[in-house]
């Protein structure tokens, strides 16, 4: 399956410039074969077979899977087993923080009239009473002319209302010398000054962290309500396909898709099952697809699958309604989304080129996983950067072409795109930092002229 | 302990600026006790006891940690497994990608010497000798005047040349009717275009992301060679602590660190291992610090430790030399580093108090898991902020504030700090998105000034 497809409903204009683009030479031919086709009649070429589906934008394939995709229950997570998601409920601290007054630092608890005018000159000596360290239990209590020594998180004696850091004082065991004055309340952390017990201490959405999970274990909380990651079934299907372990016979390819893929949602936030290469009993693949309906709050599937007639194709039909589209986008050029199973779950298959693979999960499948996960922020942050060559793009496709950004030395960034638009380039691709990102009505970039760059970086 | 320790040998200026910060009401308080505070003579307080070890700057505690942590050896792991890590081998490709001569997109395989003269006026008329779908086994081959149809990625026949685009002919069956012209080597993708055989795909310290995942799959690796993440081991001491499943009885505290550190150590890359609370019974302590050594490349204690007498710093001192030492660093006081068992496994430890041990975190151990991950970039990315608030820091300590950071409208970043330096406020933590960091040799930066901010993206 080739840019054709893309081409076959949306008039001349379109198809010419895809092919404009030499996909072998990484530049637009100005001369040749290519030059020609401006020439030919839509009218003249019978619109190819087999492609009953009309052409969608990316846009509106978007829109529909990120409106079909569920959001899954929340769950409860041991704390730690909550870190990177969202918190799904308004958590209630149960406890005031600190629970009790305390030191804020080390010193002497004191009545702060005692010592009010203490000086330098004039120091006060108060006689200690004994010494609290942080997390001994007793309080004791203290009346005038008293002090109790305090380690920082101590409990604060009785009739004490203030700290005299100890390096205001000569640190005496029996007696304590104080050099300076303090308010009452200095130096001393008051019962719920972090946290007062039922307010709410983590609210609903709220990424956990390492700090989340701090503040969640010191209000007594071993487990919080959080938006799961989303279980996603990944595989691959091809008739060309072999495991990886596997050295291809001509005409074979290794199945690299379902490890991409699943790295890739892995990155993404969700836990990946790798399911490997559907199988090419038509049986056999009706059960495993179904068995994965059980068990994926999405399906995940690569693969090319011919236009009719197709096992895989057949299947998905037979266990629900997926609808294959051409996208107007480049890579591309087919890509699907539906349903399958009893409790409907959703199915996206992405392209069984390598490239075009990953890239249309860039596009479709990241952005609903960030959805399940319940993030606000569905896309990746974009830039605009100077491009460093010129870049050709198919009118009315939207191209995405890897690229390596970087900053400008004079602020901004600049973009080195990699190579021309073939999509099969897998070592090119593990060289690139971003996606180019070429809107439909634009057919060309001069070297210096800005483009959209979503770098892709990974956990990002 | 308190901010008492930090100051001991740091003259008088470094303790006055520390104290003056009213660590209650969230400013400075210009009247009160502590005007009085700059009257001390630093002759006139005896100096502190039980601190043998002098303080040290940042960079000098930095630099020992760095300096010490080993590098784990690089580990064999399956592809999917290395997800995240970075390549420790230079991966040369077994075979060429493509394997063979292949079609690039969907068409007819030709000689293009045949159909040189074709254009829509006068088209070449060409017998379809055959059909390789993607993945086909017997490639064909083809005499003058014939054509084969491909799908992309189908093996070119031999005697072709060249690829016609379907969209540039009438898709025949029997007969094909081709409208354009190619050149040689037009549309074909060439045996090893990708990656030639015995040449490298994957570079010695590549991060392996999707992208290299797939390429990994493509040249027919299942494992590579990766730097691992290191085993930290998690302990938290205190005998304060209590676990988080209990209500903790005044005086007692939860154990917050040992679940937010393996969560930050996690993040930071490391397999983090939470070994909870450290036994106070002193042989079980040391069975328990003893058994961290064989399973961990680094230990990773939390705990405010007496300075004499302690049980944790005698049973660290009979397992090896883990020195206590105050750092010039607010939140702190005390950090410690060494290294303890037969086979030296290095040992960091930070303050017990929740917030100095997340701080901590940052500065010293974070740094040392990426280094022993083989990362580069050992370091956040900080960039200058403009402070919405006045700051003010000790003289001589190295500040870290919480803080909200945002970008200004007019372009770069304000930052709003969060509070005071009161380390305890694990609210105002779970809130913040930066950490604001004020040098040695500043005490105060005016409202609208520039801070330096340190942003803590999670996995960042």
């Amino acid at each position: 399956m080739g840019v054709d497809d893309d081409n076959a409903a949306t008039g001349v204009r379109g198809y010419r410039e895809t092919t404009a683009l030499d996909l072998r030479s990484g530049a637009v031919t100005p001369t040749g074969g290519v030059q020609h086709t401006a020439q030919i009649d839509p009218g003249a070429v019978p619109p190819p077979p087999g492609t009953p589906e009309l052409p969608r934008t990316v846009e509106s394939h978007l829109d529909e899977i990120l409106g079909a995709v569920p959001q899954p229950d929340p769950i409860e997570l041991a704390v730690l087993d909550a870190q990177g998601l969202l918190c799904a409920e308004e958590v209630v601290s149960k406890r005031a923080l600190p629970a009790h007054d305390q030191a804020a630092l080390d010193g002497y608890a004191v009545r702060a009239d005692d010592v009010t005018p203490a000086t330098l000159e004039a120091p006060i000596r108060l006689s200690v009473v004994g010494e609290t360290a942080a997390g001994a239990a007793g309080p004791s209590s203290i009346g005038p002319g008293l002090a109790q020594k305090v380690a920082a998180g101590a409990l604060l004696p009785g009739g004490s209302d203030a700290v005299v850091p100890a390096v205001w004082t000569d640190r005496g065991v029996v007696t304590v010398t104080v050099h300076a004055g303090v308010a009452p309340g200095n130096y001393v952390r008051r019962t719920g000054d972090d946290v007062a017990a039922g307010t709410p201490a983590v609210a609903v959405g709220t990424p956990i962290g390492p700090a989340q999970i701090s503040l969640l274990a010191a209000v007594g909380r071993e487990r919080v309500l959080v938006r799961p990651r989303p279980r996603v079934g990944i595989l691959s299907g091809g008739g060309e396909l072999v495991d990886i372990a596997s050295d291809p016979a001509p005409g074979q390819a290794v199945d690299v898709n379902s490890y991409a893929l699943a790295a890739a949602a892995r990155d993404a936030g969700a836990d990946a099952y790798r399911s490997g290469i559907l199988p090419a009993d038509p049986r056999r693949l009706s059960e495993v697809l179904e068995s994965q309906t059980l068990r994926s709050d999405l399906i995940l599937i690569s693969g090319t699958f011919p236009d009719e007639g197709d096992m895989v194709r057949e299947a998905l039909s037979a266990l629900g309604d997926v609808r294959f589209r051409p996208v107007t986008m480049h890579p591309g050029p087919v890509q699907a989304f539906g349903r399958i199973g009893r409790d409907p779950v959703p199915v996206i298959v992405v392209p069984g080129e390598p490239v075009a693979a990953l890239v249309a999960f860039e596009v479709f499948v990241r952005p609903a996983i960030r959805l399940m996960l319940g993030k606000r922020q569905l896309f990746r942050r974009t830039v605009q950067a100077i491009c460093a060559q010129p870049v050709y793009s198919p009118l009315g496709y939207r191209q995405y072409l890897h690229g390596q950004v970087m900053r400008h030395p004079d602020g901004g960034y600049v973009v080195e795109p990699l190579g021309d638009g073939d999509e099969a380039m897998l070592a090119r691709m593990a060289r690139a930092n971003c996606l180019i990102v070429v809107d439909e009505d634009v057919t060309e970039v001069a070297a210096g002229g800005l483009v959209t760059v979503m770098p892709l970086l990974l956990g990002g």
